[in-house]
């Protein structure tokens, strides 16, 4: 699958099983190459990401949604490593504490969205409240559309105010997901990761592939799109995504700012 | 006036010179006893906000609006005077910072929306970005378009999430602010409230008049209604205030939580 392809068409049903999420094209050939080339990426988003610093015009919003496994954490991970924390914030949305159930979903989001020449990485997001909140029942259908259409209003209105948004929904096998559960359990290093809840989630498996697909199809708009990443293959979900932003942020035509007046010519003593 | 007749229908165009700023029928005759009546409301009011505060379920927003000495502080002081401060916020919003400004005009009101139970008093809003920038032409009518709309969605979603929202343009005549001025120049205890400024925003009246103007006709919905509060008498602007409040919160059919099971019969040893 080439970047390109990645992107859910705005107003398009969405069929995960469609989807291949064992797809590797993005490596190419030879397969030794990939980790040089996620290099080669790593450096120049991390010129890229200084550019819109520096600018301190544009804003990025990234916004990951996965299954349980699919890499999230690790794709923040190995895509960012290397790249000034100084512009880029990570926000995690686990359940919701009282304070925030107080006020609409959108509120404790809305407060992390990035500013002027900063990328925000949001690590789960307000989609959990058309996913998590559709497949136990707490919203009904009614409540669930008209979230699509909150969630639709507010990120247009965060790129008509500067944002580029970018949400990748990571796209793993019941099977995949299968053998890093058991990774988990087996290895005393990932066992802190292991929750038993992660099993009851796995069992509704079918369902959630439903809300994510009315979801992704319902909120990939022009402004903020969906993509689908393949990430069975680690190597192919970075390399993917990578260039997705490293696509996204050349588009955005950055330059330095102009030096101040007279700067070249200052005698510094 | 009665209070029914301050909210402007969603859609109609608003010619504020047709506004009678000096409307004082709410005061009712004999007019000496308005201020018992001021007290009465205040009471109620106070009731009403503990039944608000117990219940936990509705929030409530009061945005007031208006130009300079026509009383948004003074209304505060007045109509609040009383209700408990646990459950009512008071957020200000000035010129934003450069924090502010490098991100989305709602996002700093956002931050402030009222919780469940709660009052949040917005002393200024986000419709000075529709407003003092229209005026300066700092942003140009599509744009300012454009915020009506995205102010439409985001009042739209907060009602739809549980928030009750009330928006008061308090009226007052270019002449009643005159002598208001004239006052605060002239009084020892107000001067610190006299800025050079108000001036020049006095001699943009007119500028004013018609961006508030076009700005309440095109964000009075049904879910976020706009009031025009004659201003010209404190007593009058105070006590319509009152008055709506006590009816928007009357209207919410609020009760006391049911007590836990056995309370009535739990033995205080």
């Amino acid at each position: 699958m080439k970047p390109a392809d990645t992107r859910i068409p705005p107003g398009t049903p969405v069929k995960l099983s469609d989807w291949d999420a064992d797809d590797t094209d993005i490596i190419g050939k030879p397969k030794s190459d990939a980790h040089a080339r996620l290099d080669e990426y790593r450096a120049r988003l991390e010129t890229l990401q200084e550019l819109l610093y520096a600018e301190g015009k544009n804003k990025l919003l990234i916004v990951l949604q996965a299954m349980d496994t699919a890499g999230k954490d690790s794709t923040i991970r190995h895509v960012f490593q290397g790249v000034d924390p100084l512009g880029v914030r990570v926000a995690g949305f686990k359940a919701p504490t009282p304070y925030e159930l107080a006020r609409d979903y959108l509120w404790r989001v809305h407060h992390h969205v990035p500013g002027k020449g900063e990328i925000a990485i949001f690590n789960r997001s307000h989609y959990e409240d058309v996913l998590i909140t559709r497949v136990n029942g707490w919203i009904d259908a009614a409540e669930c559309k008209r979230r699509y259409r909150q969630i639709n209003d507010f990120e247009r209105m965060l790129a008509e105010t500067g944002t580029t948004i970018l949400k990748f929904y990571l796209h793993i096998s019941k099977n995949e997901q299968k053998k890093r559960l058991e990774e988990r359990r087996d290895d005393p290093e990932k066992q802190w990761k292991f929750h038993p809840d992660d099993l009851s989630v796995r069992e509704q498996w079918d369902d959630y592939m439903a809300v994510y697909e009315a979801a992704l199809s319902a909120t990939s708009t022009a402004h903020a799109p969906w993509h689908v990443i393949p990430a069975n293959s680690k190597q192919a979900r970075n390399l993917m995504i990578s260039r997705l932003l490293i696509d996204a942020l050349e588009g955005l035509k950055m330059r330095y700012p102009a030096p101040a007046d007279g700067v070249s010519d200052t005698v510094i003593v």
